[in-house]
């Protein structure tokens, strides 16, 4: 294991390998956020610092300094090259037993990855999910490393022509997709899941919700279906227009086509609206 | 990191730090089983191993061939001392993203720890934890590396004068301790809760269904504040009597001392009933 002492705060540790009784790994206790660079630049920097902050706070969970995160950040992207950057924050403290030991400094680990293949030309095919999600409102929006569910949603399907697949929780509400979030429209109205029991409050969701003030509701599957227009997001892919799930297609929408042109200005990394099929 | 190549099972690698991107890591996407050792011997080995092939089998993850994970564990107790044996078995494959990669060889990591100290004498003093647990039906029953339920619900106390925290779920039925099964007895009729949408079907608990012939069952807070006598129990420290929960106490109760008596009978780990105070 090589590590980089963190001198900035309390001795935080960067790994490139992780301990054998790291917390992230036993018990999923960490945190971890999933960024777009673009040109050895990341959209939304401050925002993704902020929540990796709120749920550190909400999980009593140390984190390194801003500071050597960002210079570890310019060290993988020094080409000035696009990607996505990955940084992931481990509770401190090993052993056994699912206690926090106070005052340990956390673990984290930087890495970067290729950039996911283009959205499909046309907009996104979706799926419903079997599998609901529980509520929990202890961790509900946080990007913390208990996943399982999203990793089960996910190995539900394996046809190539599905692209994501959307979430009820156990009451039937919508919550998102595996890996982001979703938006519908009825006339000139935008709607979001309420994440206050489940789901993940992405970065991405925060630009669109201040882009088109939609309201933050519960949302039912038949919501979807009469909605004029559905769209995912996440930070790393932007806005993604949905042409299908199950038997309802929609067209492009000049709504949606609006917003992609509002995140191509704000953040050059996403690109310019394509027609749908 | 050092690895040893698994040559019974497919290549699942034995290690003993983790890579970078382990799924155990990033999604909790793995299993444990905790055992615990005396003299060289696991109680109820093949029942952790059934467990964690149950657990396997619902989240689509290989496992190490049981004759390497024995061979791994009697390396580690080759002294033929008294502790505690840990293996978690991650979901092989890394990168980013949540789909599991089929037929990807799992990651294994096997390590001795030290018994923990004596239980209490005069029984244990419990409390109620405020976090209320998830109902997923889909994760119920398994030990899962989803934990930060039981990592924040242990975090809610300090007071070394309290032993565990009972937890209900979000309906307000209890389930079981942070990291033991629950017992309340009525009369002469046992009763535990059912845990088909959360909590951990530990081995000390079919140890003692099977003892005790108790039902599987809600619980209400009320059954255990009326019950003649509580317990608790886990596959590393046996059968533990509770003395008191909040205002609630206790005496040591003989239908207890009696089912210690017959888990030290059956394994010699395990200690005879002390009187409670």
């Amino acid at each position: 294991m090589s590590a980089t002492r963190e001198a900035l705060f309390e001795g935080a540790t960067r790994i490139d390998a992780w301990p054998g009784d790291a917390r992230a790994t036993a018990y999923g206790d960490g945190l971890f956020e999933t960024m777009r660079v673009h040109r050895g630049v990341v959209p939304w920097a401050d925002a993704h610092r902020a929540r990796l902050e709120a749920g550190a706070k909400r999980l009593g969970l140390s984190l390194p300094a801003r500071e050597s995160v960002d210079a570890a950040a310019a060290g993988l992207f020094d080409d000035g090259g696009d990607g996505v950057l990955k940084l992931l924050v481990s509770r401190g403290g090993g052993g056994r037993g699912y206690a926090p030991i106070a005052d340990t400094a956390p673990l984290w680990r930087l890495s970067r990855h290729a950039l996911p293949a283009p959205a499909r030309a046309g907009g996104l095919v979706l799926r419903w999910c079997d599998l609901r999600l529980s509520a929990q409102p202890a961790l509900a929006g946080m990007k913390h490393c208990n996943r399982l569910e999203q990793v089960l949603a996910r190995a539900e399907w394996q046809d190539a022509g599905i692209d994501e697949g959307l979430l009820c929780d156990v009451d039937g509400h919508v919550i998102g997709a595996t890996s982001a979030n979703v938006f519908v429209l009825h006339g000139t109205r935008w709607t979001t899941p309420a994440l206050d029991r489940c789901g993940v409050a992405g970065v991405c969701r925060a630009f669109v919700l201040g882009a088109t003030g939609a309201v933050e509701a519960r949302v039912s599957p038949e919501d979807i279906g009469t909605a004029d227009a559905v769209l995912l997001c996440n930070a790393v892919r932007g806005i993604l227009p949905v042409a299908r799930l199950d038997a309802r297609a929609w067209a492009m929408h000049p709504a949606v086509a609006g917003l992609q042109r509002d995140l191509a200005r704000a953040h050059p990394a996403f690109p310019l609206p394509q027609e749908l099929a």
